[in-house]
């Protein structure tokens, strides 16, 4: 999963507009900052064609796009900048430390996306659904806010059916062939479109905080 | 998922040894009528393959195949009976009036096995996870007590996850692709062989009933 290191995209990153670079300071206050009262969190968004999708199918969301790695920031950012209309900003950003930027209750939807298996046991706590990284949803999620999680991986997807329950979030909706029918209200992200054009399911499943 | 009618077989079935005609007489007596401590159900066993290699499997538990139709549950009332070891009992019934046969706390694993995935809306309560068997298996199930379900059937496993969470059942494994390791202490059944010879992935979870 180590990504190959993309030259203009790192030089690019820090001279982007739609770059968010003390986050910090809008904990708390993103619904204010981006005029809106629902907001999406995307954790992994790679190159981030996720996030600009739909932030354009819902022009009245506020989106942040997280990700840590220089050149898939780097190129996300760039497609960010040269959105015309509704766009997303994007944190370049460890999400290990997603409550310094979040306050309480403040995010409606985090989206997992085709998150980094890390297959072995000893990596398992920096899969994105492992309980360090739960707990610290539950903080940032509304009431009734929710995690919806996308992935091709059986092994990461039937480790986080259970490692959600365990955090005591509740399934909403689950489906182990997403693509089989048409969702043209949520868009393909860069990996899922590779993998549906293989023929490979695509499992999704939504998790309610648990009030 | 009509079955063909199996002539012999319909014949066979009043005449087995292995079919116990009165089960309402060993409600809350079947470990001792077994001589076990471990009672396990499977529910919807077709030809019974299963239940047969789980008694070879398992000498020291019990086995109890439930089948309603007549053709298949007298295929497997010939199987049961032709086995010189440990072999399992057959009920030929509905598992509707499941809590008719078994007290309350008597089984302590349930066995769904590529059950019917009754696809329509319409004839969903017929499905072996819907609210209603759910609730039986809760009263009949051990405090301990498990339901292990396989199926290649993706709606109903998605159906599953959700019904037995929300009927209080607690996910204990789950996987997403049964068959890629080894599973000597699982049997495949009749159908789940013909799944695995096309290369379908098989679906399994096991939930707890919560206490
Ligand atoms: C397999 S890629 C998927 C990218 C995109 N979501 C898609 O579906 O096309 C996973 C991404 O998550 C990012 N990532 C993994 N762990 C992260 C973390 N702790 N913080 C921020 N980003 C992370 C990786 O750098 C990578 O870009
Ligand atoms: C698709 S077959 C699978 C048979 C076997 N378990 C296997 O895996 O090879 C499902 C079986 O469940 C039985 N079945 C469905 N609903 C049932 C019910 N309410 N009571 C008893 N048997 C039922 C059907 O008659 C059928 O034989």
């Amino acid at each position: 999963m180590r990504m190959r290191r993309i030259k203009w995209a790192v030089e690019y990153l820090p001279t982007s507009s739609s770059l968010i670079k003390e986050p910090e300071q809008l904990k708390g206050k993103w619904k204010e900052f981006l005029q809106t009262d629902r907001l999406h969190l995307e954790i992994g968004c790679g190159k981030g064609g996720y996030s600009a999708a739909m932030a354009s199918l819902y022009p009245e969301e506020g989106f942040i796009a997280l990700e840590y790695n220089d050149s898939a920031a780097g190129v996300a950012a760039k497609k960010f900048d040269e959105i015309k209309g509704h766009k997303p900003v994007l944190l370049w950003k460890n999400a290990a430390y997603v409550t310094d930027w979040f306050g309480e209750n403040e995010v409606d939807v985090i989206h997992l996306n085709f998150s980094d298996p890390w297959p072995k046991h000893r990596t398992a706590k920096r899969r994105l659904s492992s309980p360090r990284f739960l707990e610290q949803y539950k903080s940032i999620l509304a009431p009734n806010g929710e995690v919806q999680m996308k992935t091709d991986n059986e092994d990461l997807f039937a480790y986080s059916l259970l490692a959600f329950q365990d955090a005591g979030f509740r399934m909403d909706d689950v489906t182990l062939n997403f693509r089989k029918e048409p969702h043209d209200e949520d868009p393909m992200t860069e990996y899922e479109a590779k993998f549906v054009a293989q023929g490979h399911p695509i499992y999704r499943c939504v998790w309610k905080r648990n009030k």
